[in-house]
């Protein structure tokens, strides 16, 4: 997590401050719980939760109690006592480290998955407006880098829409698969506190109770979780390299938006080079590259051993906050975007009416021409168009086969731009709805 | 995909002659919905599925036409026009390779998904079996590798059957992610094939319509399907490692089913080694580490390159086979699993009573002692304890500290197991439901 | 490892007759030793040489023993002692299946290593004759896609060539990470076989005896061999990405050899898709994956675990075969390239001279301009030229700031293209010698 | 990187102070160069290097400045230039900013080698204490995590000895890896910058030049550099996962130092958790996983993108800093670890004699039985023994087979335990050396 790549309302979740707010909340819910069953004085509960609910930590306090204690919880714990004083011995009854440490982890998790799927809201929000925006500019469809058939350039935008619907559904999934509490004691057994207390627990902090934990969470569901951020990264990635090539000098189809006073190369006055997408697309392989320790968190030993934890002080905060950072600087590419529908006009006549060829293709297969003469007609015409040498359309009308079948006006309609985009409603209709 | 870790099953999926039926059963419905909507004569539609619809593909002619063609939709067409005659003009009308690729890896995919779905179920009911078998059975619970407090065999099956659960239901959110179909032309616009044949083949395929391709069904789709099966492979790692920790010498708690004519080792006639569940920890590294391919695979060029074509040749059916195989030798491990109650108890006992220091604790300060004081009280005992120097109920009894708070009687019912097993009947409804 | 994408020379490796082979080699030489150090009689160990020297091993046979003793080495051992009769009894000795196992692995990857060698070496020779014959031919060098200054296309290949260079120093290195031999014993203490048996096995198979082995070689040594054939894969991932780039319509400023029979898309004619560096590029992802499970592999437990062995069965052929292959099909790709100086030149002429800038910023500074100024001034003339409107060295013309320092006489000098290749020679000779 | 676990050598690398210093050397010593070869003036070199030798350059005006520029070597640039006054025209002459960047990760990265190598070198130190202390300590060796044959507790020191000599070698490699200088300007072609200012500088700072670079280092130094980093981690999670087996409450041979005022569980006063080694098995997570980005940056866009630039500012200072850290803690862990022999001898004790069963074999087969046969020998009398039923010798001397074939005296013979350990000497030289 570094601060260049950070906004504050992702950071703030996994500072210390936040984290002991959390752990206070979830030892002083459960104090409640414990009351409300009568294992506590109610008196005692109502007083843990005025005595410290206004405090601010002192987090320097804190670090310097686990120096010697080299337990973090137990540090927390000591400190609180010293607001809450005498019944801070029903604090933490029964309970274990993990309890309060898994839970508020639940807590930090559902959190960011929040602000991510907030994030792609306003990411899909400058999508779709692009997409509006251009649903009929051509451009010329690629595949293999090479030019193939027309399509417009808010097609390329509907196709990002329906990714990061998806990407949006995943991140809902994949915070139900955090958004559980565990407050079920050293093993899980709910030896020294009723189980009521999780469910009490759960409630108040909007999480389900974990079915079964062992002392912990297990963690098949935080390896989902950070997988699902490593598949959205690279659906980021995939835009951003779109955005990459579309800036290209010789494509020069959009660029990103370019600020008065920014300099593009130290060197080179005349530069202005699509940092922020290939920042992103550097960004992507960091998030994507987390989820193999996550997984590797999975099988701890027996009913666990603490391994997990050094791997989630670090991804926890780094995954969510740079994914965080790239899909809000990904939406501000696409809502700035630069286009520029003549250049895309362009590129499109650039093959001299190669993108039609399959149209032509199709046209002697609907004649009678079997597909492998049909193959063999058009690409004798389209070759020395490939080299340079000669224009699509003439070339064709000129090739005896090919004019024995099709008429001058056959092959005009055979050229007409429009023909492609006869679908674009459907289309359109299917992403985003009616309307 | 080794024959070692395979099962016919699942690498039938990924034959070439299942391929290539796949491929003409595209075809061919496409060609039905073609008549249909009255592009092609129902009469060749009709032609084209009875010519064909029983055919072997001869794999080796396919190969060397595509030799020649170096192109795998072309040669299988070739070959198919051979069965057909001159009505195979009208196939693969408006369509282009990946339209027949992509469903094809959808439709393979999903089938793989169904297998690996019911492997889980195999696995889940061997794991409830032996749950409901040791519900009760007393075994210590560990974390780090170090004794900590009771728990039951049975309550372990009860966490591997949640997180199976879990699994199964990842997989059928994976499922669903791969389980479309795209017939939508060289660059996604329907240019030269109404949507319609998409909706036809999608329904007679079970599978529903990508929204919007562009020459391909979008990669992210893949990812979350690979990353799923790396987290479920995880979660496979993990019991594994369970049962290779319970089947260490010095704990042997469980062990492996060991056939009779089955040697262990070579030169030690006497051992018997986790070697099922080791193996399976391998399996689970290599699905996992097939994640990150597939992660890399979703930013392609433009409107498509192929880059992943050969990441998918080989991850289809490596994950996929692997996982299958993994998740079957599982659940005959679990099915099978020689488990000794004995052993348990053994170890159980083997820290003086230690396992009870939480309890002890917990009792100290319901008695009015503070946290900090309790905890020291119960530490000074545990030591000598650990030291295998004496044994903890005896020592607690001498501790003026302690035996001014707890009477004797007290600290014996604080030494009683059941005390710990109280929540299990909770647990297992929460796991297995009512019943 | 599937066929597609496999040579012979490297499967065979691989194959269950050359492994029987090598398994007989490490036994008969270490009868040798067994024998010279007066162990077993010399008599059998001659005998067990000759009756096995020749003999092809029947792999359906050892595996249907397998299928009984669940055991590869016994069951080889077993099959091998049909052949040898009494000597049989000799062999094997003081041994355990992991040296025979590991040995093989250590020659395996040997000859795998040398092969990659060899593939390198023909790279080299592909590139280094591209190289020399473009070492003049002006191109374009771009930054973040974007046109920067002059290079030559020979220098691209210098860069190539040198990184191929640094790849064959780091494949030679991994192959003497992996090329030792234990024969130890059950845990590597020589309790039942004398030291100098490895030595001398060591030494017949052109590798050196691991210091301290346990029951296994340590695995170590294969993440990094692994680790090594990834980032081999990355560079040619690199390389295939460069003609990737080169090949887009916009650019095409080289193509992919394109044979005379092949298609380039089933549905349009024209297209020539640099498929080959496409598949590389997928091929590279899935080298690189293969290095997490190998790193996974070092942790066995204690003496040795056997959950190395199934992640080796599939990463051993796969790795090696899939490299063999990306790197030999690299070779032709370069070998073969379609270079078209023509296009280079028209693309640098693209951008009205705006390549020269930085030339003229530093003229500028050399002239007293401070670097903000020359910046600025720089900048305005660039901008207009960026977007079509207008021609750089016209621009700077008109500039008054800018020709108050500089002549038209020395503007033009600015915009020679011969200045940015005055250091080519040095370049050369650094990367290929002198001569 | 997140201070928990980080030492301050390491970060002190990372941070923006040292960045800058290293910035100016670089710009200083290039303007020397330059002067010697009457590019500047040799009055404005010195000078340059004289105003802003002693200079602590303010972080926040140079973040401040970024921010308008939106370019990191232009701020800095602008704010030297506040120091040096008009002689700051010739600084960054004829460079890039990536001759500064690159340079200056060369200068950080080989720092950091060199503090990781001196890490290893601890831990060598440790490792090779504990080894000599303990090089005849018995302790059983473990196959599969069962029982095998003895061994000695040095023996494991030896061969974690031989792995990190292993893991200093490769950081050897690669820091001579990372170790070049590139001042070659825009697109790496020296156009407005001689080759020989490269030369100085590379001097100067203890590096070599780079032969070609483009405008960029090549990224497979970097990408071989990461991955030396996460296969030393791996064998820093080797030995860590060899303490945690080890101080399993049912094997307890050694356990990590606790210190006094340390607390093992918030719940259970008696646990002694190996939470260091625990830790050390998330942190090489880590850094392996860190590997894979690096890989991923290799394939730059022709002369370069910046897409690896973010990815190194994360992985460059949190793969260094926290393999630093490990490494320091596992050389902590190793020189204070208890060492429990008695109970190694408990354990080796425990299996009735069974670990002598390889010994009876191979005595059998020397006496003339067949191998086949001397196995099922033992193996019925090693079965009882196993279920806890007799005793190993005296079983064997009971049965007519063995005792046909072995006398009383030799079978005790047998069962001795320093044959074991008859070339514990020899590995030690292997390892350590002579003396």
């Amino acid at each position: 997590m570094i601060p260049r790549y950070s906004r504050p309302e992702m950071t703030s979740i996994w500072e210390p401050q936040t984290r002991f707010r959390i752990w206070f909340e979830i030892e002083a819910y459960a104090c409640e719980a414990l009351a409300e069953i009568g294992v506590i004085p109610k008196e005692s509960a109502r007083n843990i939760w005025e005595k410290a609910k206004d405090v601010t930590f002192d987090v320097a306090r804190i670090d310097e109690i686990e120096r010697v204690t080299k337990h973090d919880v137990i540090a927390f714990l000591t400190h609180l006592a010293e607001f809450i004083g005498p019944d801070s011995r029903f604090v933490h009854q029964g309970m274990t480290s993990s309890d309060v440490l898994d839970t508020c982890l639940a807590v930090q998790l559902t959190r960011a998955a929040d602000l991510l799927i907030a994030d792609v809201d306003k990411l899909l929000a400058a999508i779709k407006k692009r997409a509006l925006e251009h649903k009929f500019t051509p451009t010329i469809g690629r595949s293999h880098g090479i030019h193939a058939e027309p399509v417009t350039f808010g097609l390329k935008m509907a196709q990002a829409y329906a990714e990061f619907m998806r990407a949006r559904e995943r991140l809902a999934a994949a915070r139900k698969e955090v958004a559980t509490c565990a407050i079920s004691g050293a093993v899980g057994t709910f030896a020294n506190i009723d189980p009521r207390v999780e469910e009490y627990v759960a409630e108040k902090l909007g999480l389900v109770p974990e079915p079964v934990s062992t002392q912990v969470i297990p963690r098949d569901r935080h390896a989902a979780f950070f997988a699902t951020l490593g598949v959205v990264a690279s659906s980021v990635e995939r835009l951003a390299i779109e955005v990459r090539h579309l800036q290209r000098t010789e494509v020069l189809e959009a660029e990103e938006y370019f600020s008065a006073g920014q300099k593009g190369s130290s060197a080179m006055p005349h530069k202005r080079n699509p940092v922020l997408t290939e920042n992103l697309t550097g960004l992507a392989r960091l998030v994507r590259g987390m989820a193999i320790p996550a997984m590797e968190n999975v099988a701890l030993w027996h009913e666990r051993d603490i391994s997990h934890s050094s791997v989630e002080r670090m991804i926890g905060p780094d995954a969510t906050v740079t994914l965080d950072f790239a899909l809000a600087r990904l939406a501000n590419v696409i809502d700035n975007l630069l286009v520029y529908p003549e250049n895309m006009q362009k590129n499109l006549d650039r093959l001299g009416g190669l993108v039609h060829s399959q149209r032509v293709l199709l046209a002697l297969t609907q004649k009678g021409v079997s597909r492998e003469d049909a193959y063999a007609f058009v690409q004798r015409n389209a070759m020395p168009v490939w080299r340079g040498e000669g224009e699509f359309r003439t070339l064709l009308g000129q090739d005896k086969d090919v004019s024995a079948k099709l008429s001058p006006a056959e092959l005009d309609e055979l050229f007409d731009l429009s023909y492609h985009f006869k679908h674009v409603d459907t289309i359109f209709r299917r992403v985003f709805g009616e309307g």
